[in-house]
């Protein structure tokens, strides 16, 4: 057997040595010439021995070592990581991110965090939809403002993509129909909150010949609902861990965006700002929906034209208003979404009316040109899905390695 | 039915329209009122009607159109999709590639590589590896040399990661002792040659407690074997379009570097570069071992200490040589791996002997002070994959939006 030291206990004549690898804890017994040996903390170790049942373990079995040696000694640790909560501040976590990991609870995080991504993954491919990569490197910022990280390309600016949506859409238009993508996006955001990354991994997905843009809405539902089943399922003992109870879902409500000012306005007396919700508002929506409905999810529909993208779909039958989506769980925004400008003509006046060059962003518009059929999708940030499912208080602690604006390291 | 417009044929009082969607093909036969309508090839359309069992089909079923409507039209082509090959050259094919996409043998290409990426999923995921996402903004180029593109990150100098070698290897080492990750790879390089990508993508995977890096080689091989098997299952009609055979695969020969040059030199007449092959080396080593042995893979190992990064454990059995590995397969090297040093000591002097300053590592060095275990890796370029597999000239045709020197559009 091979792992970490997670604990020692001496006695006069024997020792314990709890091991921990990835599938779990075993106690190891040192008797006569191992006894009293000296093991560090978090040291990783080999032992031989023969397992024996025991009614004092909770796995029901010890080892009794035969042989055991040190295959990587540890120095002293910067704080303790065998307690259940680590006692540093995040900082200090954040710093030591490979000791800290080793905790139990914040092991746990990234291996649910895995399972997410391998769930949205099966899921999407059931429904026919095909993975895809696309470029990070880009001459155009997807999502508009000046939120774009900039870099030199052999003599060209380039930008870091702030999303794979232009992308996406061209995949849909290029015959694929129905496209995902698990990668990378980059925000040079100022924000430095707790539900903020500069970097983040974004859960994308795109489909064509869609009806309507409520098809998006049951399509990502329907991914939360298997997401959320597949945990259940598969990460049973690191949900023990963190305590956390995955929620029934059934199906979301969707209200628009003029009835979440409504309900604030009513029932918390709240006023809101022009076209959005604040953060305080996002809160109190759910918490409505979760009190009266009990459902942690709502979509909330209809935004205005001036507060999204330039490639957002207006609705006709509501001027104006455009057919796209949030969807606020526990609290906070984890997708935005929609149905897509399909039409050439149309997405050129709206490109204008952004302020925006439409000759600047020749390749894109040129896919719509041929062919290209009504769709729409939608992207989900896998972080603050993964904090806000588990409870963690800030973004950075589903992070392996965050990104905000004072950390590029580790 | 909605899909594209494959090709349209006008008779005397019918026409034919074949539809294209992610499902294959399918003709509609146009009688009555839409006989002789003008429809655009690659316009999108949707169709109604009666489906017909019919001799004349290779699917065996035609549609009579009770009702057609075109969702989208599309203008002229820039060049005909609906044959073979495309007639352009790939430039052109690069420009328009919403439109290149559309041809059948273009489409299959994307297809096949989503099917790699789910194969290589499905088989780390089996072999208890977690998925793991590590930040493309980082302090330090983990691979060496010139070739990091540079960005400021709010004051900072940041570089784009020319691999998660680093993370991975933390991750590792902070206890899940098996990670892969799937996920773009920056390499600012002038090369401007058929198999170079300034960004492509890197199936990356690290384990640890190995016994040496030979269990590399055989899990790599392993995987390898496993996504070729879920092509010929799950790829059978794209490999048709493409005409591609899927190779048989056993345990891939394993010779030294210097076996591979005392071979060029015997049967080519050939020498080598110090501590490397060229590219012209690859050809021919592939070339002997595909008609000597019947494999298109080939592992070369024992790459001198000189030739590989800092990050690579020495053989102390072969002084001089280390414990790494390159993968050829049909001609290119698709892989780099090994074995790395997880002793802190050894790893500072690894440092300092390529001429690196250990101080600006520290945050990668400290994972080495606290118990890190023997870990090796892997990691494939999935484009040259893709491409080798399928008989592709250029790595570019492997990529939906490529990155090159002077490609940055679309």
């Amino acid at each position: 057997m091979k792992g970490w030291v997670h604990r020692v206990r001496h006695l006069k004549s024997v020792s314990f040595v709890i091991l921990k690898d990835r599938t779990g804890f075993v106690q190891c017994v040192l008797e006569k010439q191992f006894a009293g040996m000296k093991v560090e903390n978090e040291s990783a170790i080999v032992v031989k021995g023969k397992a024996v049942a025991t009614g004092q373990q909770k796995n029901g079995v010890e080892v009794i070592v035969d042989d055991i040696h040190i295959l990587s000694k540890s120095e002293a640790l910067p704080f303790e990581v065998n307690k259940k909560e680590l006692d540093a501040n995040l900082d200090l976590i954040l710093n030591h991110r490979v000791i800290s990991m080793r905790n139990e609870r914040t092991q746990a995080i990234f291996r649910i965090q895995s399972a997410i991504t391998g769930a949205f993954e099966e899921f999407m491919r059931s429904k026919g939809f095909m993975q895809m990569f696309t470029p990070k490197l880009v001459a155009q910022g997807a999502e508009g403002g000046a939120n774009v990280f900039k870099l030199d390309y052999f003599g060209k600016e380039a930008f870091l993509a702030q999303s794979p949506q232009f992308y996406k859409q061209m995949m849909v238009a290029a015959g694929y129909e129905r496209v995902y993508e698990i990668g990378p996006v980059f925000r040079a955001e100022q924000h430095n909150s707790s539900r903020h990354l500069n970097e983040y991994t974004s859960l994308d997905a795109e489909m064509g010949f869609i009806e309507g843009f409520e098809e998006i809405m049951e399509m990502e539902n329907e991914a939360l609902v298997h997401i959320f089943q597949y945990l259940k399922v598969t990460c049973e003992k690191e949900l023990a861990v963190l305590e956390c109870e995955i929620p029934e879902l059934g199906e979301f409500p969707r209200i628009s965006l003029q009835e979440a000012h409504d309900i604030l306005h009513e029932s918390f007396g709240k006023s809101s700002p022009e076209g959005d919700l604040d953060g305080e508002g996002e809160m109190l929506i759910c918490k409505y929906f979760q009190e009266t409905y009990g459902s942690p999810f709502v979509f909330i529909t209809h935004y205005p034209v001036e507060t999204r993208p330039m490639y957002t779909m207006p609705d006709s039958e509501q001027p104006g208003k455009t057919k796209s989506f949030d969807l606020l769980f526990r609290g906070t925004e984890i997708t935005s979404g929609g149905q897509r400008i399909h039409e050439y003509e149309l997405l050129e006046k709206s490109f204008e009316e952004k302020g925006l060059n439409p000759i600047e962003f020749e390749s894109y518009l040129n896919t719509f040109r041929f062919g290209a059929p009504p769709h729409g999708g939608f992207a989900i940030g896998l972080e603050r899905l993964t904090s806000k499912l588990l409870g963690l208080k800030n973004v950075r602690e589903a992070s392996a390695f965050p990104r905000d604006c004072d950390r590029l390291v580790p």
